[in-house]
């Protein structure tokens, strides 16, 4: 029906999260009525972005240089390294801008269904930044999933014998949350950890 | 936070339809993480599209030719005109497979509220078109809203002096609908519709 070249971009745009074959139809709607407002910028920053991001050989981040500018800024704390699984947690962490240490991304978390193991995780290299006599304090940032915390559990173990702190994320009722909306599991984590006024 | 490239390429996600900032910051990552897989690719589909893709003149429909294909196509038949919305009702129908005839791309539908008058679509166009001797009935498949019915009646004025049948998309239940599950004004239609077996 429609011409190969509308064909080929629906195909590619499915593939993105979030788009079906159907949202897929309407977005390539959208930018073949904005070609040149919003397709051609698009597959501009889109070829821009494909030539000078990479991935930073210390943390796992995503940047235009490597070290990224995170692991490259003298003004960061080198005494606290946050562990987080993927690069989206880390901006997470950075939009809050209540953090000013190191990162370091392992690029998931372990999943014996899935088959994901230490080797196929940022974990050795994790182990070997800990033994840095600057870093004092690992702050374990991985999901309070099941994957996350597993995760966290064995990347505790490997740290046993080097001489830094571990920590983990607080469990809590969230800021603005209301009780009565929260699981059991975080209530009672967060009565648990209760603090002194 | 992230590289200049990596905002930028954000922002522009994120005016797709049914992307948000958080989902067109995901498709962003998913797209990082598949730069030669998927971001090179989509980069080089999008700037092609960009550069071949044109509106036809004839019919409003987006394709790499002038005519486009289905305007240029001999085997199609002259004496029906299809009046559609926009393009992506050009394409659901021509999935149908069921339609042999020309078609008309408005390009909206008639809005007091948002100032789209006449003048704002290929009104006249098709009004031209449907002079032409070849031409017998103009199928009118515009959207069963408000905005579709009204565009249609105004239409269906318009060609009053015309030597053509104006017809429409019928209504009733939906194959495969469910009774229970219909609104009153589509069990109505159908019902006024019925057909003896």
């Amino acid at each position: 029906m429609a011409a190969r070249e509308i064909e080929h971009l629906i195909e590619l745009l499915a593939k993105l999260p979030g788009l079906g074959p159907r949202s897929a139809r309407r977005a390539a709607l959208h930018l073949i009525r904005k070609r040149s407002r919003l397709m051609a910028p698009l597959a501009a920053a889109m070829t821009r972005a494909a030539e000078a991001i990479t991935t930073c050989t210390t943390c796992g981040n995503v940047d235009t240089s490597d070290p990224c500018a995170v692991c490259a800024d003298p003004e960061r704390d080198d005494s606290l390294l946050c562990v987080v699984e993927e690069v989206a947690d880390l901006w997470a962490l950075e939009r809050t801008g209540s953090f000013r240490g190191r990162y370091h991304v392992l690029g998931g978390t372990l999943s014996a269904l899935d088959g994901v193991g230490p080797e196929d995780l940022r974990i050795n290299g994790l182990v070997a930044r800990a033994g840095a006599p600057a870093v004092q304090e690992i702050i374990l940032a991985t999901n309070a999933t099941v994957a996350g915390q597993t995760t966290a559990h064995y990347i505790t173990e490997r740290l046993q014998h080097c001489r830094v702190q571990v920590s983990r994320l607080a469990h809590g009722v969230p800021v603005g949350g209301e009780l009565d909306y929260l699981d059991d599991g975080t209530l009672t984590a967060a009565l648990r950890a209760r603090r002194p006024t």
